[in-house]
């Protein structure tokens, strides 16, 4: 079988690759691991590190032609990562919706047209929901008020609706924040989540464009990874009819991510505080309280702690 | 100003063009009354009425072109009833995400690159929720088991995403069943809740596919014809962060419409049942009781009976 991941080439996507390959096998329709003979990593650059069984891709992921080339009989899961990220989806509109929905929506048609009913693996976000009182369960409606919030909400519609007419076999996660994001700063509203660890950890300066009482939903990179393997191994269409999960994760203050970051070694004085109302308006859109039973009884897992999360950041990526 | 009704010849679009013509004003941004200049009934037949002041174009409401032609900067208000309904969806889904998703999605865009901020008012469905435990709120999550809800569900977020960035003003309002729908049975999977009433009541046979204590929840054709009028005229931007509504009706089993039938005259005789799985297998998915506060609270109403819904019938439209 085949495997496709597109934002292949971003961290997650990378990540993904390298535990995938790895792994060497993913479950078929019925359940049994088959080996993998070829993982495509999709995106608009070529990936940093392609590992063995693994091919770099590039090309724009709402090009029909170009998911033509990289899904077909044999792709038997597609990991959906690619996606303009909430900061730059707020600034531009019309990217947003052309790579978070439309892209979303070719992949579908693929997959459809091709009659095999692949497993389409969908990475959503909380963003979906706006704030609301009290935590978010698996019953809280999606008002987004974000335009990245919106598109993610809308692409989990059009994947349960293909699966539901079994076009596809399909799951959605909202993923927490990815806490410590490797890498530099990214344009995602979320970004300072992983810099307030990240940079100081490296001894590098960083400015924090929101209040250290804001609180984040957040799961490390490795536990996300871990959830796309699991999902991809899950007989699909036992979720029953509706087929999005909010992922478990971890509620965690700025102030208490500056208090495990002291207790790793970083230097808290690297942080300077700068509010960016902009940022602290979209910030101040995303619920930060969860319950996810429904994940849990399907196996998926989040991080122990946010000393854990330093952790895995401090082994595999420093 | 001009307005603009999109499935215009239809019953409900031509209802609604029918009671403008009336009034001969709208609200316009600053919520003074400006009169109408001209309606324009879009749809893909010839408007079988067309009222004074009115002007029935026939076209494809998911194509640009006909949409720039009917959508211009002295367009101030949409009213987007064009719809392919839930049963046609379900059986052609390519139809029904092109003319219930992309045609509200190319209205939504050609309103954006007006820069005028026209008010597009959608009538979405309560198809856009699965079978829920309890009674249907405001909080309620859009889990459509339909494609036609599906489709409904997202052009309420696309509204929702629009108005919240400036590019439009906007309202949704999820209809409730229209009960009695004039004319001949369609295929939307609720044509039943109409034909029970319709049939009897003008002398013809008339073969129910679900079950006897199968629950509607209904209005009249009056009661949503005055929720667009009245929805025109409010001040949008007093409706918050979320614009999507559920409008209020009236829940009524099969069995009371039957015995409501009997008051009014009708002949229950002339209705023979005969389950059809595949209708009877939709309509478990629509929900049936409703709480309506927030359209309460912005003075929409309904009907105070399902004998009032008839009489509107017997005095309109038979």
């Amino acid at each position: 079988m085949k495997v496709l991941i597109t934002g292949g080439a971003g961290f997650l996507g990378n990540k993904l690759a390298i535990a995938l390959s790895k792994k060497g096998s993913c479950a078929d329709a019925t359940g049994h691991q088959v080996a993998i003979d070829e993982i495509v990593m999709l995106d608009h650059v070529e990936a940093r590190i392609v590992p063995e069984g693994c091919r770099s891709v590039i090309g724009d992921v709402a090009d029909p032609d170009v998911l033509e080339s990289v899904i077909d009989e044999d792709t038997a899961v597609v990991f959906h990562l690619a996606a303009v990220v909430s900061g730059e989806a707020e600034e531009n509109f019309d990217l947003g919706m052309r790579v978070n929905l439309d892209a979303t929506r070719l992949i579908l048609e693929r997959c459809r047209s091709l009659r095999t009913r692949p497993k389409v693996l969908f990475a959503s976000s909380v963003a979906a929901f706006g704030p609301e009182d009290g935590a978010i369960t698996g019953k809280t409606p999606n008002r987004p008020l974000t335009s990245y919030g919106t598109q993610k909400a809308i692409a989990e519609l059009l994947l349960n609706d293909y699966a539901r007419k079994g076009f596809i076999q399909g799951i959605a996660f909202r993923l927490p924040t990815v806490v410590v994001r490797p890498g530099r700063p990214n344009r995602a509203a979320s970004s300072f989540a992983s810099s307030i660890l990240r940079e100081p950890l490296s001894g590098q300066k960083m400015t924090c464009p929101v209040r250290r009482d804001v609180g984040v939903w957040l799961t490390s990179p490795r536990s996300i990874v871990s959830a796309f393997i699991h999902g991809a191994d899950l007989d699909l269409e036992k979720l029953g009819n509706w087929r999005t999960l909010n992922l478990p994760g971890l509620t965690v203050s700025l102030e208490e991510m500056v208090e495990a970051l002291i207790r790793k070694g970083g230097d808290a004085n690297l942080i300077s505080w700068e509010l960016d109302p902009a940022v602290q308006k979209i910030v101040d859109t995303w619920p930060v309280a969860f319950e996810t039973p429904e994940a849990t009884a399907l196996g998926f897992v989040t991080d122990n702690s946010i000393d854990d999360v330093i952790d895995i950041f401090l082994t595999e990526d420093l």
